[in-house]
């Protein structure tokens, strides 16, 4: 069919990994993304919105090779007179760019600074089934806090972002747990040496999967994993591991039976005890604003990030049930994590400054309303159609969906060729359209209009007889000027 | 300060062309869009995001040369195994990214495919004062749908969002021209050459800055431009360049006058009439639904996009006038343009796929509202501060807050290092904050707190006598079970 044999037709096609959104999905994530901005806004914190592309100098973490910085970013190289210039990419997170904010602008900014910033980030990874590499990430932090208020404050704006979202009190927990005391806990086992420090922390990571036993087995000598293959433990003697097993254990009844346990597990250390102390100054703090442990709850089980964060963490979980892929009834787990981390500028100023904050997992957020289907019914309503019966009145047709729209009423008159009105339908059918308006020459003669209640007709025709079908109770016949409020009856009808 | 010598910091600096936003920045454009969207979603428009993303053979504009295709996108290729993948670029705009997707799904898409899109693009050009290298883009487009109906309803609903967002009806218009009618006037021109009509267009697109004389010239001879260079012109004979000029200026008194004088431009021109019964058709659609020339007017002078554009075009401009930077009166001028554009997808399929659509400039349209004083008076408003006046109270603080945002009011409680009081009176003011709340050890035992209106203080500051000031009109004393009455009765006095 092309003319230019020559060139091939260019293939219609997303990049491997990244995939468009319609529609619902993407007023539903809007909608998401503005309520959290609501509770973010009332608790005082401020928007930032910076650039999708930093410096690979500013972002850190991923410095340039020899030949092109790809690990894990989408990066290249700006071209200058040379052709050398500044290596360039996408950012990872948003917390990388609220570093170097931070330090470039820190004479404007308060002190603390509170902000809150909400957009895609890119990791150049293989993608996988559910994994993209674009997708959403929406954060709050305090930058220059270093009291724990700051932590306490993160936990509750969590926690009533989560309801405002539409997650019942009850269906979700968010659990704090605190690096220092883990620390104490490394403090009290003798381990100082850097390497046995990092591989037990890599270990007790694996306590989700593998429980307390596997943890035990990987401090010591090793352990079978499901594959059939043996993994190395530490190698640490029995007791020597005992300590760690007593903090990932140590969740009690309550707050003050988890507190007394940590405190046992981190014996006479220090910073064991500066951490336990932290942990119950941030539950105080939430009791005296009535955020009890049906809330927010200390639980040293909790070890995402405790590898990363430098103090408290902190970890929401809905607690619901949905039925996985195939069918099995499992928790839906985590949908924000965060913690308190206080080298952030330090990179670029050489000070410390103190940090803390929270990073929600939009699209998970959204997923799981979904599952539970307390989203998706609104927003998927498609518009009235107006449909066209003669292409000379189309005049008529934008007129009356000029009179829909300024009621507020979504509508639109089919703009495709209007020849074969099966195909009209059709299309308002594939548009999940409520009503259908149909004016004919012979209506328009009797000053009438035809409206069609799709729903109900859909309804109809599934369960109707024969009999109750001809009687077409789903089409109405109105004055025209009675249009806008026949409508707007069978919308409301319709719920 | 850095212990380790060897590796100098990081710079904290946006990359060139970038820049960071803040605050009410970023939320007075996410409620425009929001708003837009709104719009948008009435007239049965859907939304579509696309990834940032795309492979550069899909983007189609800019193919990979020898090297590195880097003319106006940012791009880079991808790492396979032999390291040499797929070249990859961020989205120029949000039409190449809607060919791409209608023609990857039309078979689940509905027909016509009315779609809106919003989100940053991004240029690898040279940044300007004022030009950033990523910027928003709002558009919406109607995808097979051959009607000018289509192109009456875009205009319709472009009049309609100005107006939601805040542009009175008078402080704007959308100019509607016809790439047809051009066509005509070239065709009567007996230019049927492709290198003498693209040397007209170019002249053409050059009417909004030298006027008609200055076309005049280029279209003949050529002409001296300000700079004192001459600039060579098209050639033509001066009865031969009349049709042209007729055409510019072809505006008449009313939709009727200009569409009579395009008639007499045109001549015998097939596709020329076919232009002007487009216009006028426009024009009818448009008035039978009430929007008339005082909002969408048929204006030939209209040159923006006749090069690209192949049937109706549409501009919006504002009108008013703002002062520039020299505190000179210019009218603002355009904010969104649009057109038909009928060959969208035929790279992809092979088939012509009508199309027609807009783009709003959402970055100069907040410039405009801004100018006008007419948004960011809410949106800079700061939280209400408690400050802490005994730091182990901090839980008392702490349920302050949570009384005042639970009532809706934004609010919260100092976190930097509460020492020094002034410095917590200056991080309010900082802030923008509308009111201070103090609990000292005195007030706490008296059961009271001070309230402090920032704003009336202020003024009281500026203006007051030394009598005055001591009496402290400003600052009141409640009891704590009033705080939240209290604060809510100042924010209503000073809104």
């Amino acid at each position: 069919m092309a003319k230019d044999k020559k060139q091939p037709r260019p293939r219609a096609e997303t990049p491997k990994g990244f995939r468009d959104y319609f529609g619902a999905e993407v007023t539903e994530r809007s909608e998401m993304l503005r309520q959290i901005a609501g509770v973010y806004h009332r608790y005082g914190f401020e928007a930032l919105e910076s650039s999708a592309v930093e410096t690979v100098e500013a972002l850190g973490k991923f410095l340039p090779d020899v030949d092109r910085p790809n690990e894990g970013v989408f990066a290249w190289q700006e071209a200058d007179e040379e052709g050398k210039g500044d290596w360039m990419a996408l950012r990872y997170d948003l917390t990388a760019p609220l570093a170097r904010v931070y330090a470039q602008h820190r004479n404007d900014l308060p002190t603390p600074y509170r902000r809150y910033a909400m957009g895609p980030v890119w990791r150049n990874e293989k993608p996988g089934p559910g994994r993209f590499r674009q997708f959403y990430q929406c954060d709050a932090d305090t930058v220059g806090a270093a009291t724990v208020a700051a932590d306490a404050e993160i936990c509750a704006m969590l926690s009533d972002t989560l309801e405002v979202v539409g997650i019942p009190r009850g269906d979700y927990v968010v659990r704090v747990n605190n690096r220092k005391v883990l620390n104490g806990v490394l403090e009290v086992m003798g381990l100082t040496g850097e390497d046995q420090r990092a591989a037990v922390l890599r270990t007790i990571d694996k306590f989700d999967k593998v429980g307390e036993a596997g943890v035990r087995e990987l401090l010591g000598k090793g352990r079978l994993d499901a594959s059939g293959a043996y993994i190395d433990g530490v190698g640490l003697a029995s007791e020597q591991a005992e300590p760690v097993l007593a903090f990932l254990t140590s969740k009690g009844a309550d707050n003050g039976a988890t507190l007394a346990n940590l405190r046992a597990a981190i014996g006479t250390s220090e910073i064991g005890a500066k951490g336990v102390e932290e942990l119950a100054e941030i539950a105080d703090l939430l009791a005296a604003q009535g955020y009890g442990p049906d809330r927010i709850v200390i639980d040293p089980s909790v070890v995402r990030g405790l590898g990363y964060y430098t103090g408290p963490v902190f970890e929401a979980e809905l607690t619901f049930e949905i039925l996985d892929e195939k069918g099995r009834p499992r928790q839906f787990g985590s949908v924000a994590g965060g913690g308190r981390y206080d080298d952030l500028v330090k990179r670029f100023t050489g000070q410390e400054v103190p940090a803390t904050g929270v990073s929600i997992g939009v699209d998970r957020l959204l997923a799981a309303l979904r599952a539970k289907g307390r989203i998706g019914q609104e927003a998927a309503a498609g518009p009235v159609v107006v449909t066209v019966m003669d292409r000379d009145r189309m005049a008529d047709y934008q007129a009356m969906v000029a009179e829909l729209r300024a009621a507020g009423i979504r509508a639109e008159v089919y703009l495709g060729n209007p020849k074969n009105f099966g195909n009209q339908l059709k299309y308002a059918d594939k548009r999940n359209s409520p009503v259908a308006v149909i004016e004919g020459g012979a209506e328009k003669e009797a000053g009438v209009v035809q409206i069609k209640d799709l729903i109900l007709g859909a309804e109809i025709a599934k369960n109707a007889t024969l009999e109750e079908w001809k009687d077409r109770p789903s089409q109405y016949e109105v004055p025209r000027d009675q249009l806008v409020a026949k409508v707007r009856e069978i919308l409301e009808g319709q719920g």
